[in-house]
């Protein structure tokens, strides 16, 4: 499914109008089933949709690994089936209820209320040069950005490499997909860094801690909520990550100056 | 409730290391009861959240006007209660349900399935020179994003001053805000321009058409399916309005260049 659509469009720069033709970024609802029963909907960009289902049914607790997930397919344009090897407890999708109308995101609020957030070890550290550096590749990357100006970008790197890119028109889509691509490939997560185009709101955080992402960079700020969760999930918080600057808001002693 | 929170942090800029006392934005959950039953939570940037409120059980189409509403008031720091002059009806939780789990903000997805987008008139033209000083005056106001660099502002505007303006973590929550302020006061919108920091995808058109809102003007990029929304209800949509150039994607006829 194409991830842009061209339009006609009137230009006004500078006091010259021109009809052109420009580029935006599609909007499409992907309705997500497990065990054959409606679970919810996403308005995302119609790319990776297998690794959006599978990093949200992981932000959301449905899944722990691939291993839950009997098969997992793309039944149509609109329409991924999970089937688990388990059934779903009665009680999930009525705890899930109450933080799903959650407006900018259906987050899984037991983060905050089960005690389930183990703080994340500190076993590698990184030099902020380098995470500047990773970061400068991480902007040069989203293509569908530059054509369209509609997207946030996620990436999971390591010091060297980015290993997992994703776009997407919702911050937390793009977030689902490079996690969902990692599960995939069963990739452990604890000495790499998420690099983010977008804000870092709370519900971000939460899912970075989920997979146990130990540092988090953004191009943008964090939310105070966002700093509490990274501060009980020992997460190194770092934001403004622009040309030779960087704001580190928690979690310092993993960066090497 | 305060806004933004002070918090230490180690600032790097090109090589120099700093301790330093920055500012981040506050985000909360905000619980809305309606009629007395739990009916959503948001997580917001907690300024004006009665407004919030009633602009988003406006989007949601709970209520229609004020007239819907016998009283709203803040019970706690967290909680919004709203009695309505009538019950829910019955199925309105369940048509909800499937639309509440969209990842990127609950969606009252009817604007879609029940031909209820009534195409709004031109009744007023505006000079292009006009909106982009709006815009420019817009920019200005967001005292929070100067601030704080997490959040986004909506504004709505005649084309020579801002009526009502609001920030927010959440892009739809700042559109909630400013609808709910002019629901509040009863103000005629459709001679007004909606401004916004934020990309407009399609809940943000839906919200819009809803409030009969004809002008959209966003510093960043539309969506596919948001241009469909604007299409659908002859909203003129406005792109990219940034010094002294703009994109119109469509309703250019309510343009004057």
């Amino acid at each position: 499914m194409k991830s842009k659509e061209k339009v006609g469009i009137i230009k006004i720069n500078n006091g010259i109008i021109q009809e052109v033709e420009d580029e935006v970024v599609v909007e499409k609802i992907v309705n997500i089933y497990v065990n054959k029963e409606f679970y919810s909907s996403l308005m995302c960009t119609p790319e990776e949709k297998i690794e959006l289902a599978i990093g949200f049914l992981f932000a959301e607790g449905v899944i722990s690994s691939m291993e839950s997930i009997k098969s997992i397919v793309e039944l149509s344009e609109n329409l991924i089936c999970a089937i688990l090897n388990y059934d779903l407890e009665e009680d999930f999708q009525s705890r899930r209820a109450l933080t799903s109308g959650c407006a900018k995101g259906s987050m899984d609020l037991s983060i905050f209320e089960e005690n389930n957030m183990k703080p994340i070890a500190i076993s590698y550290q990184h030099a902020a040069h380098d995470i500047l550096l990773m970061m400068k590749e991480f902007n040069h990357r989203s293509l569908l950005f530059k054509q369209t100006g509609g997207v946030h970008s996620c990436a999971i790197c390591s010091n060297n490499s980015i290993h997992y890119f994703s776009e997407d028109i919702g911050r937390h889509n793009a977030l689902d997909k490079v996690i969902g691509k990692a599960l995939l490939k069963n990739t452990a997560l604890e000495d790499k860094l998420l690099m983010t185009t977008g804000r870092i709101s709370s519900d971000i955080a939460a899912k970075a801690a989920k997979a146990g992402i130990p540092i988090i960079v953004s191009h943008s700020a964090p939310t105070d909520m966002a700093l509490n969760i990274a501060r009980k999930a020992n997460i190194t918080m770092i934001g403004f990550a622009r040309g030779r600057r960087m704001s580190i808001y928690c979690g310092s002693d993993r960066i090497i100056y």
